[in-house]
Parts: C-alpha cells; structure tokens; sequence
C-alpha cells in the first residue's frame, strides 16, 4: 500500500462548478498509486444516506451531517475521504471540520470550487439554472436559496479561469506539501 | 499496523441477548492488537445515521441497511467493522451480505447472540421486557414485533450458558481460522 495519511477532503461549491469533476480526477490519480480512497458522491450517497431528504435547510444540514460523520471515520482509520456535496452551509461544514480536528486522528482539507455565477448561468451543462431562474426548481443553491462560500479555505480552484488539470496538479501539489501524500 | 483483513463482523439477536457485550469485548481485545476497528453501534449511529427514524419495519430497514452500506465501506478499506444492531430481518441482512461477497472486497461474518427468549425476559437488565410484555413499548421484538434468526450464522454465541469470555475466544479462534485475524 502507497503511503498516505488518512484525511478529509471537502469540496464544496454551487452546483455545475465543478467539484465533482475534480474530485473525480483525484480519484483516479490516488487509485493509480494506490492509496485508499472513498468518494462520498452522487448516487452512492443518495441511495444509501440520504433517501427522504428533501432540499430544506433542515434536510440539507442532515445529509451534510451524515457525510461528514461518514468521511470523519473513513479518515480516521486511513482513508482518504473525498465529498462532493454543494454544502451551502459554513456552519455545518465548520462544524464537520471541528469535529475531524477535535478528535485529532485526521485533517481536513476544505476546497472550494469556485466560478461565477455568470459563469455557470452562461455554462449550465445540466440546464439546471435555466430552470431555476424561471422559478421551476425551488430551493435551488445560488439562485433561490443561499451559498455561504468558505472564508479561510485551505484550497481554492478557479474553474472557469483553470482547467481541471491544473487545478488537480496544484491540489495534488498542496496536499504533497502539508504531508498528506508522498511526492 | 497489526496485520488483518478489513471484514464485516454483523452481530444479530434480540435486545439483552449480549451483542454489544460482545462486540465491545472483540473490540477492546483488536484495540489491544493495534487493529483497524469500528464498532457502529448505540449512541454513534443513533446520533449520526438513524436520527428521526422510527421502529416500523421500513425505518428499522433503512437504518439497517444505512448501517450495512457504512460497514461495507469501511469493511473494503481494511477496517474491521463490527456492528451491534437487532437487525430482526432476514431478508435485509442477507442483503447487505450479498453486497459485501459481490463486491468481493471484504468478506461477511453474521454473529448470532442467542438465548432464549424466557431467559431475556427473566434477566431484563434494562426491563424492557416487562414493558413490553405489559404493552408499554410498541414494536418490541421478540414480544411484539417479528426476529427472523439466521438460517445460516458463521457463528452463534450462546449467551444464556456461556460467559462473554468464552464466546469471545471462540469467536476470535474462528476469525483466525478463516484467515481474518492472526494468531
């Protein structure tokens, strides 16, 4: 086994900025050397976490609580647990990241995915926003419910000004530098 | 690191019957070893995974099978997760099985902690048999609610007439025979 430290990796960011794409990337990055890696994303968590929840400030904040109860014991026997959730909210995420550094076994890396929403209005690869706009999605993030983006993120990728290479290789790059991976 | 195998430990049986006793003894003695270990269990998995849930059959099922996706995932990245539910249906818990021998990463131990109900109702540590039997707590199983005992357990401690030290050393003998553990 490849050497690594178990850690939380937190993507958050409004819908279509691509955390996931970059998420994946890492994914695939840390399967070829090896490492053990999770990522808490998309159906697998919504089958097996979240069915129920709807979008409420309330389900919302108890999705984000599972995923990061999920990942804090993931990371803490070694795992590299990845999320993708959009995470609207800085005080769950806050306290997601309270309870990692807390318990002192991981860290937690906070990277926000960041883009205009100009940008991702103009992008809109699923036609969500259109939607949102014209009012038939409710509670849709950025649009019709609130995006409190992090104050002091340890990673920030710029991804309608980078590509997704070259965020992933400064990320990867950050991650090398605080210790958490091998070079 | 100690050397095991990531597996899923799944105790089953009716309330009192000794899961917790156990697992908490199996896991004390994997602390001792160094091993990779998780118990999910009581106030952790109340708290984090089944908040809101209630005790009909289909929230009992989805806190199971929550359960079950959660062991499963550490189970695969060499965690020995161990897990101390009632779990009353056959039919969710063969699922979860499945899930873990398809997915070919982990392998599946079911535990059954058995005595007989008569003995449970006579010990009633907490005394929720006598509620129960009185009608005072619905949904109990064993009195008011279906346990559908496993067909085919890789083990079964028998708890009504052997002490929590004796099945645990057969249970570890067990796993060290099967190749999960070392000597």
């Amino acid at each position: 086994m490849a050497s690594h430290e178990g850690f939380v990796l937190w993507f958050t960011g409004l819908s279509g900025a691509g955390k996931s794409t970059l998420a994946n990337r890492l994914v695939q990055e840390f399967n070829v050397r090896g490492y053990k890696v999770e990522l808490l994303d998309g159906d697998e968590v919504r089958t097996n976490l979240s069915k129920g929840l709807g979008f409420s400030k309330e389900d919302r904040d108890t999705n984000i609580r599972r995923i990061g109860w999920v990942a804090r014991v993931l990371a803490r026997n070694g795992v590299i647990a990845i999320t993708a959730a959009i995470s609207p909210y800085a005080e769950v995420r806050d306290e997601i990241r309270r309870q990692v550094e807390e318990e002192g076994r991981a860290k937690f890396v906070e990277a926000y995915a960041y883009a205009p929403l100009e940008a991702l209005v103009e992008r809109d690869v699923k036609g969500l926003y259109k939607k949102a706009l014209a009012g038939e999605i409710a509670n849709f993030t950025g649009v019709s419910d609130p995006y409190e983006a992090p104050e002091h993120p340890e990673f920030v990728a710029c991804t309608a000004e980078e590509s997704v290479e070259t965020s992933a290789e400064r990320l990867l790059a950050f991650l090398t530098e605080q210790g958490l991976i091998n070079a």
